[in-house]
């Protein structure tokens, strides 16, 4: 099955683009950034719920700075190299949101984070990660605080019942580990249609989990759900804490999904129109700058604001292949035109730095602080 | 469709992984790398075929060495900033093979390149393209020189008849740059069965187009054609050079493509199981570390060679999910398995570093130089 947007949701738009960029460049548009960021901020607020954003989408210490100063609580990580990135760069608030497995690398640095951060939190969803973790924060100055994962319905990490999460838990506080709450991640609503029904099981999943810690005398102070298609069905009921990522940046698929409006979408690929031949053209943008990801009820790899009738068909690395339909319009050889990648996350990943357009015009490079840090 | 290997296909393989890897990590094997680089020279030294490997596999200037070493003419990039990083090592004969759009800042660009490195050559396949070209290193101290792009089926840069190739010929002869050649790639042999055929095709188009510039008076010394799949179908007839590149480190598609042996898999991503569940379990290689890119004729995002049964069935950022089949053979929590990627040219490019084991065992992180350079 594919989807186009249905005539009912605003057309994708991009403010226009720095004049001679060097192809292909992530651009990153300000206002829109801080307008998506306090559209959540302000939406959480209104309904008592803490923001924790997943930086895994920016990778940017200035993007959390921004996050922070418009309410955040604190900022959610996936991976010890990127807690390790936003530590250096002075964040005192942060959760790896994956049930990190300490072996004797990870262990030190998640122990050298626990000891640096004044806040600092892990997930788990399994006994043996627990036992794991206490071994690696075993004769620290404060035990380290974790939070046990949920499965509600992504069927990807996350124990599988209220059962499972409190034998997680009771392991945990046995190695000596803090359990500070409870958390899930939505994924499973990222598809036409899914978003409410997901942040539903989310709310009913976690809500099931800590009345089965409560009776094991737990408190789950924290009760973390949220992804961006889920970041409003979710924040509701016993849920303390939302974590969408991606809502900072947005990108066509959380544009078809409706999780941000067409104008929330703040970053674009700027490539150059390399070839053209009949009905046919070639972008400087390849898999190595939109990689291939796609959902499979999206077409295509990226969509044109410009020129609406077009999406990249085909990517090889360096290449990105359009079919010009009939009658539509396109660009000519040597223009360069804006992209609305599929997914931002893994394109922010590949490129050192962004161009980041203020709303005065103003351009500046900002460095993609976290990049490569995928462990 | 997709496609499972078939029988007659030796299984895949890779050496034992070294201990106390903090995954994900990239591990390559570097007596298969000799092997693979040894093999497809030894053939084109036969057939009296040039060798210029296509370095955006490995983006790495000690495996270029190696290349090089081995008897390669020189080396194929598909991007000024992988020029760049190979010049400022040292190479001194490189091929851009792509048709680089000249504008202000990629035409200061080429300009440079021209006059840093002894042998410098770049794709074109339009009119324009060659016109800018000309402006771009008007004045130098000699020629660029050129080769024109032919398109072989592949449908995605390079001109679609011997007519238009002259056409092009002849306007680069005017912008004043030197016509060294033509060129193809035959990426439309990326598919089971299809191989033969692309390289044949790559081999009659060249064919032509060469006789259509020689009518209008150019030499065309070079004639270079090759993926790897055609590596060895289009290294025939009038062909002069051969630009395989994934052939040095192999992956799970040119295996299943019969282009590359089971033991021909140099590269593979080292990952840990992190969690496991009924029937399920999870690695911390996602999306970030293997990519989405599969060919539809294939099922999965990476093979385990040490469980032939699994694959990744879906992959997020940072989460790789595998679905154990019922009796199926599976790792254990915390575990750490060596998947081999579908295609290893974007795994490569993710990574700042990768981890080569030598013959003897011995250990090194081997930077990737051109990482990220996509432009």
């Amino acid at each position: 099955m594919t989807t186009t947007p249905s005539a009912t949701v605003d057309a994708l738009s991009f403010p226009a683009l720095p004049g001679a960029l060097d192809t292909p460049r992530v651009v990153v548009d300000l206002a829109r950034v801080e307008r998506n960021i306090a559209r959540l901020q302000g939406e959480m607020d209104r309904r008592g719920i803490a923001v924790r954003p997943h930086t895994k989408t920016h990778k940017s210490v200035s993007v959390a700075r921004l996050q922070l100063e418009a309410g955040a609580r604190g900022i959610t990580v996936g991976t010890l190299g990127e807690a390790e990135v936003f530590a250096a760069a002075g964040l005192t608030d942060m959760f790896v949101a994956y049930p990190v497995w300490a072996d004797a690398a990870k262990g030190a640095r998640i122990r050298a984070l626990h000891e640096a951060v004044a806040s600092f939190s892990v997930g788990v969803d399994s006994v043996a990660g627990a036992e794991r973790l206490g071994v690696a924060v075993a004769g620290g100055r404060r035990p380290l605080r974790i939070l046990v994962e949920i499965d509600p319905g992504l069927h990807r990490t996350g124990v599988g019942s209220p059962d499972a999460a409190a034998e997680v838990a009771l392991a945990a506080k046995t190695a000596g580990l803090e359990v500070a709450g409870i958390f899930s991640h939505g994924g499973h609503g990222y598809r036409p249609g899914g978003t409410a029904d997901a942040g539903a099981d989310e709310v009913r999943t976690l809500t099931a989990a800590a009345a089965a810690l409560r009776s094991e005398g737990f408190d789950t102070p924290t009760i973390s759900a949220g992804s961006t298609p889920t970041m409003l069905s979710a924040a509701a009921g016993a849920v303390t804490e939302m974590r969408a990522g991606t809502y900072a940046y947005g990108d066509r698929q959380q544009w078809v999904l409706g999780a941000i409006p067409a104008e929330g979408c703040a970053v674009a690929v700027a490539a150059t129109v390399v070839s053209v031949a009949d009905g046919r053209l070639v972008v400087d943008a390849g898999a190595k700058m939109l990689t291939k990801d796609r959902a499979d009820w999206l077409t295509g790899f990226g969509a044109f604001p410009a020129y609406p009738d077009l999406v990249i068909d085909r990517l090889n690395d360096y290449h990105g292949v359009v079919t010009i339909p009939p009658g539509a319009s396109a660009p000519v050889i040597g223009e360069v035109v804006a992209i609305v990648p599929n997914h931002i996350c893994p394109v922010i990943d590949l490129v050192d730095s962004v161009v980041v357009v203020a709303a005065d015009g103003s351009v500046a490079d900002w460095p993609v602080d976290a990049r490569g840090r995928s462990g």
